[in-house]
């Protein structure tokens, strides 16, 4: 039995290895995964973002519990491009898991290379379709920052929960970074702190030209991950939402865009790839930067001149 | 008279002309930049880099200051992938360039586009081709923030200036993003804060491997941008390190380098140009995004078969 035929039994030990098969782009994961795709489609997917210190990983934890104990499988993917350790983040997954009241029906994996850029936000779809493929019912996806790769990930998920704190230095970051656009829901974590009813109604406020005419009405959730409050209703909102979406076409809509976006990516990667090949093989870099060197050309016609020669 | 032409005899409004153009990506800026880049070469391109909050700003603009007093014309670029505004930023830019001493010799350009990712960074080093070929002798770039775009931006500067400040969760925020990887020379700034001697004396410890069968020390300067202090030592690093570059052969390695990485980067721009012309054109995604929703493929095969059937 191969290692797929066991995946697809629900083996945990497959799950992990084909994960790490994909996010290290091993030969035929393309077609591993084209094969796993056609048996997605189940999983609701809620990603969690804003920027850092505002305690989404705990955040996440307790909504996980909360869908645990209503006997739901949760895949947990912690993404942080910050980081400069890769893959396999195991022993920071394997203490977050034994916190989590059910160890069977939770799977959590963090993702992190430093520099590998939009190869880190396509790893991170990729991983969602296989956590889809293996049965889970929830795929939660936690980022760490606010940059293109935060906002590419929640571009592939069905809601998603910015997460802030009561500081409002934080709401500019969020807005600048492009967070408020992106937004379904807002929880405002650390909501003991002080000012924290001062940054909701700001929020709140800021929020009125969203929600004029739309049907959604953009929730901010005060929560407290520390002292456990907020979360029941952060939950309920998230349920709300996916209601929304089913019961208007947007679910519809939105899983086409992400299709539409997947294609477009997975093409990028395939037209860049054949662009290493090429330059590898064939065509020596080195004389072409030579050529550029000594005056005789520049890297704008150089670049023309190999797309006429191979691509066109 | 062109605007190209006016350019070339040193038109200043026809230099901030010529950046939009390159940097809107309009009509034909592949053939300006084309044209422009055989004049490119003669400026000396200094990187400034680091956490946000550091005083980058404050420390380039104290080292413009210095190189102005002895005759140099100066380009600056000042990147933001994180804010939301676009293009000129014309009001600060002319609020820096008016406390600098002279105003003759000083160019600043800001750039910030939220969300266009490693387009920002691609825009970046063209804006650095335009000024080179207009003929400032150094050209300083500054970003804010430690992500993928800054990395990026760093490659093609001859040297790079991380700047940090003592708090020391900054030396790990540094790590993390693999600003130590690629720094020259440290500039410690707010020296004149409390723990600044302890935290130079942490950085140079850490820095024992990198030195370690080095010829380049890669030093740690304390800077104080509001007191004035350490400006001058950091102006004689970077001279230094102009010096040892151009003394052993890693001046030109170094630029070679970048040829490679802009004919690459001009190639990839140049695919995915080709890509957004044929999803919209001949090819409709629309009926293939119908395709994978009804389960008949995925967007692993519809991407190879796009592939296979235009770019091989």
């Amino acid at each position: 039995m191969t290692v797929l035929d066991r995946f697809l039994k629900g083996d945990r030990r497959s799950l992990a290895k084909v994960i790490t098969h994909i996010e290290n782009r091993r030969d035929l994961y393309r077609e591993v995964l084209a094969r796993l795709y056609t048996r997605t489609g189940k999983s609701y997917k809620i990603g969690f973002t804003g920027p850092p210190g505002g305690g989404k990983s705990s955040v996440v934890d307790l909504i996980a519990d909360h869908f645990l104990k209503h006997d739901k499988k949760i895949g947990i993917i912690a993404v942080d491009p910050s980081s400069p350790f890769s893959g396999g983040a195991l022993l920071g997954d394997r203490i977050r898991m034994a916190k989590l009241s059910n160890q069977e029906n939770v799977f959590i994996r963090s993702m992190a290379t430093r520099g590998s850029g939009g190869g880190l936000a396509s790893a991170s779809k990729d991983v969602c379709v296989v956590l889809d493929a293996f049965g889970f019912d929830l795929v939660l996806v936690e980022t760490v920052g606010v940059g293109q790769v935060e906002l590419d990930i929640m571009d592939a998920v069905d809601t998603v929960v910015v997460v802030l704190v009561p500081e409002s230095g934080d709401t500019i970051q969020a807005m600048k970074a492009g967070l408020m656009e992106i937004a379904d829901i807002f929880c405002l974590n650390k909501s003991d702190r002080e000012g924290a009813d001062r940054m909701a109604a700001e929020l709140n406020m800021m929020l009125d030209v969203k929600r004029h005419g739309s049907d959604w009405e953009y929730p901010v959730i005060q929560t407290s991950a520390l002292k456990g409050f907020g979360i029941d209703e952060l939950q309920e909102q998230i349920h709300a939402h996916h209601k929304y979406l089913k019961d208007t076409s947007r679910f519809e809509k939105r899983r086409r865009r992400q299709v539409r976006v997947e294609v477009y990516q997975h093409l990028q990667d395939r037209l860049l790839e054949e662009v290493n090949t090429r330059l590898g093989g064939e065509l020596t870099l080195d004389e072409i930067v030579d050529e550029i060197a000594a005056g005789e050309s520049d890297p704008f016609t150089k670049a023309t001149e190999i797309f006429d020669k191979y691509f066109r």
